[in-house]
């Protein structure tokens, strides 16, 4: 019996609660559009997330047999949670970490929660589009061969322009070497269920992988799972990170879509995802009929293989931004894009678009295209080399910051990230020492439109390190 | 407009999400109990959580305004998630912190990841039931004076139980010395709403309170709330660790269920306080006939004052354990309690209970009061001393750890928490140190029938240090 039914079940029963939520589940006293009359705690029949053993357990084990995992946690805390608590559990305090430039926000938390010392590996530029490439094996073994007291090795495929590494020839490579492979597959929850689509990274070999469900599956927002396969992760110490990262008081409403969306897929994912295909066959098709607008496609040098469900849609060479094409979409066609960039737009898309949809996509796109005209070419905002690391990120954070204009920081330590869009690369993050170079680099950014974003200082200055 | 009826205007519009989350609102593709048509996503006009500038900000600044707090945040992570981020921001590896011993498991958990070296301030025993009582004024300016580097002042009020500090005594004491006083007041959102109640701790003078809004007011399980008061706190910094510790996506069914616990409290708390008053007063009177089980009631030494919405319910001196008690109450009566250990029961109420709910329980108790007997007096399951601390628990749980049995773990480094139920006080944590004289008192507590649960080793084992 399912999770949603167990609930009902459990509703149905004369039980009056005499326990949490304070809602009572009394939608007379509160009415909600939500359906709390299912929403309990960890009560008596109904487990508990953080030592399963009953219902959460099976809904775990079926999720372990649909991504053929060995163990499957549920998340209710995102997959930011599921990577602070794989990060931890992987790692000890002032441990090095070979780990992508280009990796989500929460991978610096967790470096920065766990005094970690990051060796960074920088993803090859995609010629033309000016997004970050794959991280191929051959990157990844020069940086264990260089820094051979790296056992973790943490990666995000795909990107959120939908770039996949070759993960099956990194974790031979990190494995070869002795070490663990982490991978964020936050944007790839939906890999491996059809030809169509590469394969996910927990059926390539990496040792743990964290998906969001609700990213490109059918699961509400939030929700996630992490799996790991094999034997090189201590299973329990996930676990008790697992219980450090997430709520003591986990909803129910999100377990059961969860487990939902894994019984749904069980038994709807092959014809689902075959009606996907030809929904995104069908609009790349049309797409290759635009003469101004590109739409991001595999074939492309740096690029391992690409997960066709994201459309990256440059605005390149163009008269128009990305971020123009975004509200042109929005106001005179009704359609709202995942993201909007300097130099592209991104549409996310799954196995619940409606063929309508992406007609009304590939429509409007065609119909702006032929109001375009050629611009001028772009400058990426990839880091030309890596800052001096000074210090761990954790004590540049543990410091007295102050703010400083961008400018005027030269000889600083930085005590901020300075992110640029496009790409979404940290130019640099605290601990690192802010050069000369480093802020002509940045004047010359700026000049060319790239967005420079810091994390804590308001906009054109950075934290930096009090001396 | 509330957040309900913007994420029912937005997908009222024809626009087409080319966006998160997967499901894209499509029940007719995805049919499932929760309102996915008004599940979104940080789109255009949805704002950020993590930089709360629109919408939520205004939920945020409502939210406030009714705890007469100057912030408030949502959590859509527990209290949990908020414990971690205030304990972050106030604090600084290596440092002291004051904290009660029968604080909530993330405290440790923040200690632990925070590197801080906690100075515990034990609880007294509340004579009759064996749980624990109130940290006075004079415990804490006792622990300030004898250790003047600690600055943060960590307490739980109410407990589990409904134990409430004299916070307004606390923190003048505190705010004497110079520190900061944090409150987890996950058990206490419901309080300072009406005269029956003692008044929340963020209008007693805390500088950070913790609440869980789904414990006991109309809210979905893992929502909760952070307020700060006055300026002793750095609210930037409280914010930005509250990102590190919460989903980069967070689901707007609970921030708008939320948004709407708070409307809902503003327009109706005045008359449905009035009756759940009336409500408890009945129930209270009621359990005054009971012969055997004895409800708590606050007139006790060390309670300061009580939160009367919590009724625990003793089974000491009867021939019934709480345990037994709270299967009778299932299997006779169709009624399911929060929490069952030896010596009772704990029945949890809030404003959406019912008349008929509460005199379904009183009825059942005076019931089974009449079957009971006089049995033999209990023990508590109080720590007499607090073992000698050899290291922090964060090196305590980097080392390489073992599991050794209880009973032969004498001499050794605990690698481990070990919990007594009653009163839910760890007897030992991470660091410190098994003597001779804890396994004996061990021994005892064991043989008294106090349930003792380590965190990480098996049942009669604890995870010891390696040397």
């Amino acid at each position: 019996m399912d999770l949603w039914n167990q609930l009902q079940a459990y509703t149905d029963s004369n039980v009056y609660p005499l326990h949490m939520p304070g809602h009572k589940r009394n939608k007379k006293v509160f009415p909600s559009p939500l359906p709390l009359q299912l929403d309990i705690t960890e009560i008596h029949g109904f487990d508990d997330l953080h030592h399963p053993q009953g219902i959460l357990k099976d809904a775990m084990k079926n999720a372990a047999q649909l991504w053929k995992a060995d163990h499957s946690f549920l998340l209710v805390n995102g997959s930011s949670g599921g990577i602070l608590s794989a990060i931890r559990a992987c790692t000890k305090r002032n441990d090095q970490i070979l780990v992508a430039r280009n990796c989500h926000r929460s991978v610096y938390h967790g470096m920065e929660l766990c005094g970690l010392q990051p060796v960074f590996l920088m993803p090859p530029v995609v010629k033309d589009f000016g997004i970050a490439g794959s991280i191929s094996p051959s990157i990844v073994e020069k940086g264990l061969l260089a820094n051979p007291n790296c056992n973790v090795v943490f990666l995000t495929s795909p990107t959120y322009e939908g770039v996949v590494c070759d993960i099956k020839g990194v974790a031979k490579v990190v494995h070869k070497h002795g070490g663990i492979l982490l991978v964020d597959e936050a944007h790839g929850a939906h890999l491996g269920f059809s030809k169509g689509f590469p394969q996910s990274a927990i059926q390539c070999g990496a040792d743990i992988v964290i998906q969001s469900l609700h990213k490109t599956l059918p699961s509400p927002t939030q929700t996630a799972i992490l799996h790991i396969k094999g034997n090189r992760v201590n299973v329990k110490n996930v676990q008790r990170q697992l219980s450090v990262f997430q709520t003591s008081s986990p909803s129910y409403l999100l377990l059961a879509a969860i487990d939902s969306c894994v019984r749904f897929l069980q038994e709807n994912s092959a014809s689902l995802f075959d009606s996907y295909e030809k929904r995104l066959q069908a609009f790349y098709k049309k797409a290759n009929s635009l003469s101004h607008l590109k739409l991001f496609c595999g074939e492309n040098p740096n690029v391992f293989t690409q997960d066709k469900g994201k459309l990256f849609i440059s605005t390149r060479n163009t008269n128009i931004t990305g971020v123009e094409l975004s509200s042109r979409l929005r106001q005179e066609f009704d359609l709202e894009v995942e993201m909007a960039e300097k130099d592209g737009v991104l549409a996310m898309t799954s196995i619940c678009d409606t063929d309508d949809g992406l007609c009304r996509l590939a429509d409007a796109l065609a119909f702006i295209d032929k109001t375009l005209s050629l611009g001028k070419n772009s400058s990426t905002g990839f880091p030309a080399t890596l800052p001096k690391v000074r210090c761990t990120i954790d004590d540049a954070l543990s410091g007295t910051p102050i703010n400083k204009t961008l400018y005027g920081s030269a000889g600083a330590i930085s005590a901020d990230y300075l992110w640029a869009y496009p790409p979404g690369i940290p130019l640099i993050i605290p601990g690192e020492e802010i050069s000369p170079a480093f802020v002509s680099a940045v004047k010359n950014m700026e000049q060319a439109g790239i967005t420079l974003q810091a994390a804590y200082a308001p906009e054109g200055a950075i934290q930096i390190l009090q001396k």
